[in-house]
């Protein structure tokens, strides 16, 4: 270990501790670890530990650390022009929008483009109820969709609860999740058109003509990796034809070839009216969001101004870094080999929850996957109880610390595990990653009934 | 003209009408203009016209366009560590935390970043929240806090009128403005003592234990360079430990040096207990914004979890910006410089209204400035009504025009011209500047009655 650098890591800390309010936490309870550099799939501290990136960051560096030619694409626009506002046109932001719309479902092809994924759901929301002239908006439990005023009330899990009450106008409804059915169904079909029905139920006793739209994640994130049956999507394009609901999926973390598509709902051939998206557009090198629009949507904003913006819509450098994301992730074929690397790890996961009574269920497709741990596949008790803190969340922090022990660094919520790594990750990464989590599950083992 | 640099132009420009969906815009009616390049105060199009900007973009590019020393900074931090998540430490970001606490008033001493100023406020109106254990924001008619669903609640300008209704719980009050005073008062002092009398008699019927939080900014940016009276500030502050509410400055367009300054409350010692940013921060090169919180208000947050956070908090780049703009700052003297230049422009606008009846008032400090045009002064009666669009906003159209094709480009706002040129403006680039507003006059004083 070199002196000089952990001093300096040091340094790093104790300012941290000062001077930086953290995120989601308790300030006094967190010991945040200095990251000293990045590559790829790894990131290090300034004591030698390097830790394989099993969680891309946030799910959203797509392609990893320090990919280097989204370094020089950042460097060569920074050279040319770093930021100008958004009331003008520029080359990265004009290219990144074609780009963008040419792989976006058929119809949706313009882009307004945000910070991040909370100002993008915002952003469509405002498009939707201006359009449709009505105020409701439906959106799922389970899901996370941002933190600013509406995101926060239209997410479906426990970070809304301090941040209520929140913006009128939403309501929760049930999404698909056969696991733990909210419709006491036992198989996919019927777990299907039950959640089908209940999504009908509640558009017609909230009154169908004050819907404005429906959100949902694609497939639900941070909230399980709950990939929607077949069927599913399609049925709520379905229901929002029917009522004349936007449709507006959240792909911020699902979107850019994370399931092996530019866009998950690619995978279903479902068209939404919006998807928003962030995160994976240039994995978090400059920040970025956006939403992509059906132009029919676009066009009711022709005549009559758009009431909505940001200083940094647009921005040059991150878009530069979204052209070039995109070629790479051409460039390296990574759809496909996402595609195969989602096969691959349904075979795998499949067998590691043979081995593992603490699994429940493994989920996922491309590459992200969650095993949901249990004390008891019969009765599918959780491994720790819902929105699990302190001594009660003890388990899942053992386990999860059991993998970073092995230089692994996990995707953990609630009492799942989740595996979403970068897509351009090699085999042999992918296979080192596994054998850690493998080992971290005999840990969970030992929690079983 | 160089013909292939205006093919490019020309590909920029369709792309863009294509597939770039433009902020507060009705989209059939814009025509962006694209930008080719830009240095210091100065930006250019494909066609050789070249402007002084004297907008700072959105008032924001406090340095400028293509600062040498940002660009590099920028580009060494990508090469280091473009992007880690919030929940670790990482040195630019404990860096900027630490600089931005040791230039902020005493007390003020843990920084939240965000990515911009919408959920700057949006994060600090949360905090005040929590910790008072109160619902109720009061904030300023004529001000701007952003478009997240809080953030364009709270603003108190038409923007917010189309995203009706918003968030619960936000009132708005009248801040002093002498030239149209919400008041009757015809003198600063009789302003100042009838505005705070006017809070406090909101507070007080709002139900003085249910507001959270005051919210304003410090000098009103976009809504007309409304400076407070001497003793405003203060007094807010005085109601605000009187009745135990948060005091909220947005300093988002005003804070890091434009009113020379590290932050615009400081002109006034007055210590706020949370302080907004963003724009100046880092001149937009990296989005980023963020809130400078008081000591007491951390440490509610020291053993229960603060439930707000986003993807790109503290995002490595933008941090990295930041810390070499407050070096730039410090080593280029800027702030006395912003100051001088503040007395410089009071005397040369002075003389500039005396020779235009069209000038109805001039207000500002700092590099901040604000023409107030109006048809006739005695009756004060605006250039264009309030909120004037298409026709009715012709004669403001003209003006601004005519600044344009003087290559300068102004700020224009209902029925004012502001000055806001980058920090680092030359005396020259000042002066050319003054004089294509000193043209552009004439064809404003060609409207007075
Ligand atoms: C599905 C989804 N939507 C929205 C967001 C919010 O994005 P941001 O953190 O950039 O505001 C997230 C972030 O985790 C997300 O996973
Ligand atoms: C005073 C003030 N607050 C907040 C904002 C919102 O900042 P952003 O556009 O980064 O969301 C602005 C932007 O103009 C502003 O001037």
């Amino acid at each position: 270990m070199n002196h000089e650098f952990s001093t300096v890591g040091q340094r790093v800390r104790d300012d941290d501790r000062r001077h930086v309010f953290h995120s989601w936490s308790a300030q006094g309870h967190i010991d945040p670890i200095p990251v000293a550099g990045a590559s790829g799939s790894w990131f290090w501290d300034y004591d030698d530990n390097q830790y394989l990136d099993f969680s891309s960051q946030l799910v959203n560096q797509n392609l990893g650390h320090s990919h280097p030619r989204l370094v020089r694409a950042l460097q060569e626009q920074a050279e040319q022009l770093a930021y100008i506002a958004p009331s003008f046109a520029a080359e990265p932001r004009s290219t990144a929008a074609r780009m963008i719309a040419e792989r976006a479902p058929t119809g949706l092809d313009q882009v307004f483009f945000t910070n991040g994924g909370a100002d993008a759901n915002e952003h469509a929301v405002r498009m939707a109820r201006l359009y449709t002239g009505r105020h409701k908006v439906l959106s799922t439990y389970r899901s996370y969709h941002g933190a600013t005023t509406g995101a926060v009330t239209l997410t479906g899990d426990p970070r809304r609860w301090s941040n209520e009450p929140g913006m009128p106008g939403v309501v929760h409804f049930f999404g698909p999740y056969l696991y733990r059915s909210a419709f006491g169904a036992d198989n996919e079909t019927d777990e299907c058109r039950l959640a089908l029905q209940h999504l009908e139920q509640v558009i017609t006793l909230e009154g169908s003509d004050t819907v404005a739209a429906v959100l949902l994640e694609s497939v639900v994130g941070t909230n399980g990796v709950l990939v929607p049956p077949e069927g599913y999507l399609a049925g709520v394009r379905e229901l929002c034809d029917r009522y004349g609901i936007a449709l507006i999926c959240d792909e911020v973390m699902v979107g850019f070839g994370r399931l092996g598509h530019w866009f998950a709902c690619d995978a279903w051939s479902v068209t939404p009216d919006l998807i928003t998206f962030a995160k994976g557009v240039n994995s978090g090198y400059v920040p970025l969001g956006g939403v992509v629009i059906a132009r029919d949507i676009a066009d009711h904003f022709a005549a009559r101004p758009f009431p909505g913006g940001l200083t940094y819509s647009g921005h040059p450098l991150a878009c530069a870094v979204a052209v070039e994301h995109i070629k790479v992730i051409e460039d390296e074929q990574l759809l496909p080999r996402v595609r195969s690397l989602g096969t691959r790890l349904h075979a795998e996961l499949t067998a590691l929850a043979e081995r593992h009574p603490s699994v429940g269920e493994i989920r996922g497709m491309g590459l992200m996957w969650a095993l949901e741990l249990v004390r008891d596949r019969e009765s599918r008790e959780p491994m720790v109880p819902f929105n699990a803190t302190g001594e009660a969340n003890q388990p899942m922090a053992t386990i999860t610390a059991s993998c970073r022990d092995r230089g692994v660094w996990p995707f953990q919520h609630f009492n799942r595990l989740h595996i979403c790594p970068p897509l351009n990750i090699s085999d042999e990464e992918l296979s080192h990653g596994l054998a850690a989590y493998d080992e971290a599950l005999k840990v969970a083992d030992e929690y079983v009934a």
